[in-house]
């Protein structure tokens, strides 16, 4: 498949979300441009509504459905951001949510889940298990499925952070996002490559969850298998929709170690006092860690998410 | 003495402090305007350089010297905020800077300090040795010695995060900040006066170190002695300058439990994803303890500061 969203698509997602969102503030760190010898302007969407970007992507599907499509609900698998999102704008929209999620999911996943009020449907903890409970309840309820990231309106969604910073600082070099299932990233590098052409847009992964990565070197999907990394939002593998507009439009996946995540985390927290989720120190963690270097270069970075546990900090509680 | 600073006051040290200092953003929470039943509006002084508004004033301060008088440097005595914030801004001006500091001051802010290039002399843990260290310092080098409070410099300074508050959010009912020498809420106080008349300031205290009450229902300052607080930054007492100030202009001051101290920053922590360090945290401590009532109000908060050791969490470390 070769679609992507047009800027029209954008603008029309950032207008749909943008009373109901944050704007989220650029934030810089003189000590960071010290080490690693670029200009980084930080994009914090740890500070978005829910604690992440997710709820840009889910609140524009949920409010592009017609009146009549909505008040039958949304539906989605997530025992992450993505559920809360999708539950808070179905909640806005006052329309029911109903978000299948393995047993097994952390207590204060469900607890954020159900505390905007969707109604969650546990299974089995296997993908087989996950996807008969969501056929289940589409067929039950003719709730509109909305992916955590192989759909159109997520990814225009997605992209409206890249477009905000893009508006927010000019003349960026480079943009630098993390990886999981691409919908963010794929949502960024189209929104760059049409509002500013000439910033190069380059992806962070973790060395324990490389799908993408190796995905983008042999030229096909190569799906999500025991990856195992602290960066618990980037664990799962390339869609249909988001692995060819990565293929196009980025330039480059850079691996990062599991120490470099973990001080890169660190480094946001004590510097720019601010919490950051492993998966959104991932991009700092490139560069810090030297994979990924910006010395002399303006770069923007994707600060994905803020959502983590207090009582269990990587760096006093050693797994 | 009846000397504060004046609108043009204000104006000049922000003129002044501006092209070096963040402008730092006002952030809300949803979900905390939910549990106050407020309109709560966070002035992120957490995000500031140096992690703390203190930076305004020692700036407006340094910034302020003839090139005679900064030549020959500032100095001061601090163990905290003020000490870093001088530091840099001296640092920025090119000029030395000279700091009395305790021998028993934590090792991270001896860090903080010495990386802001500044020059440390310690001292024995007492006021006499203090005073008399910064006296031979002074005498030594000549430098400016510049207050962390009782400076109308550096309150000037102070005031400048809530004339950008109140640019930032217009028509606020009443604005909270903590108190601890003073130089924040009197800066704060005369700032929303000339800029914003109908708009009340009221301070927060922490019970254990409750100084600036007794001294406002007494009339007279009543020195801070042998503070029992986690909110570090509030230990010390009113100057001569900064408690008439607060007798003019500041409505009221409430106090905090320990107890709803370390609940409102977690608070902070876990809703806004912010660093933010027990003194920032103590007037939403104030209004989830229920000491100051909120509902149906317009509120703005001065978030002091973001200085914690990441290695001590009061919620994991109970001490």
């Amino acid at each position: 498949m070769n679609v992507e969203p047009s800027l029209a698509d954008f603008r029309q997602a950032h207008e749909r979300i943008e009373p109901f969102i944050h704007r989220t503030p650029v934030l810089t760190s003189v000590t960071i441009n010290r080490m690693t010898g670029g200009e980084i302007f930080f994009k914090c969407e740890n500070l978005q509504k829910a604690g992440a970007f997710k709820i840009r992507g889910a609140s524009n599907a949920v409010l592009s459905l017609s009146d009549d499509e909505a008040k039958r609900g949304v539906a989605t698998h997530s025992s992450g951001n993505h559920a809360a999102a999708l539950a808070l704008a179905a909640q806005w929209r006052g329309i029911p949510a109903y978000v299948v999620m393995p047993e097994t999911a952390p207590h204060v996943k469900k607890l954020a889940v159900a505390g905007y009020g969707a109604e969650i449907i546990f299974c089995k903890p296997t993908l087989e298990a996950r996807e008969r409970a969501l056929a289940e309840v589409v067929a039950r309820t003719g709730a509109a499925f909305v992916h955590p990231y192989n759909d159109l309106r997520v990814i225009a969604g997605q992209g409206t952070a890249a477009i905000e910073l893009c508006e927010q600082v000019q003349n960026l070099d480079l943009v630098v996002a993390p990886v999981g299932g691409g919908g963010l990233l794929s949502g960024t590098a189209v929104a760059v490559s049409v509002i500013s052409p000439r910033t190069e847009v380059i992806a962070a992964e973790p060395e324990g969850a490389d799908d993408a990565y190796r995905s983008l070197k042999s030229g096909r999907i190569v799906p999500s298998v025991h990856p195992n990394t602290i960066a618990d939002g980037l664990l799962t593998s390339l869609g249909d929709l988001t692995f060819p507009i990565i293929q196009r439009r980025v330039r480059d996946i850079v691996l990062v170690s599991e120490e470099a995540i973990v001080e890169a985390m660190r480094c946001l927290w004590e510097r720019m006092k601010i919490l950051v989720e492993p998966s959104g120190a991932v991009p700092l963690g490139a560069i810090l860690s030297r994979r990924l270097d910006v010395k002399g270069r303006r770069v923007g970075i994707i600060v994905s998410g803020g959502n983590v546990d207090l009582d269990r900090l990587p760096w006093i509680h050693k797994s």
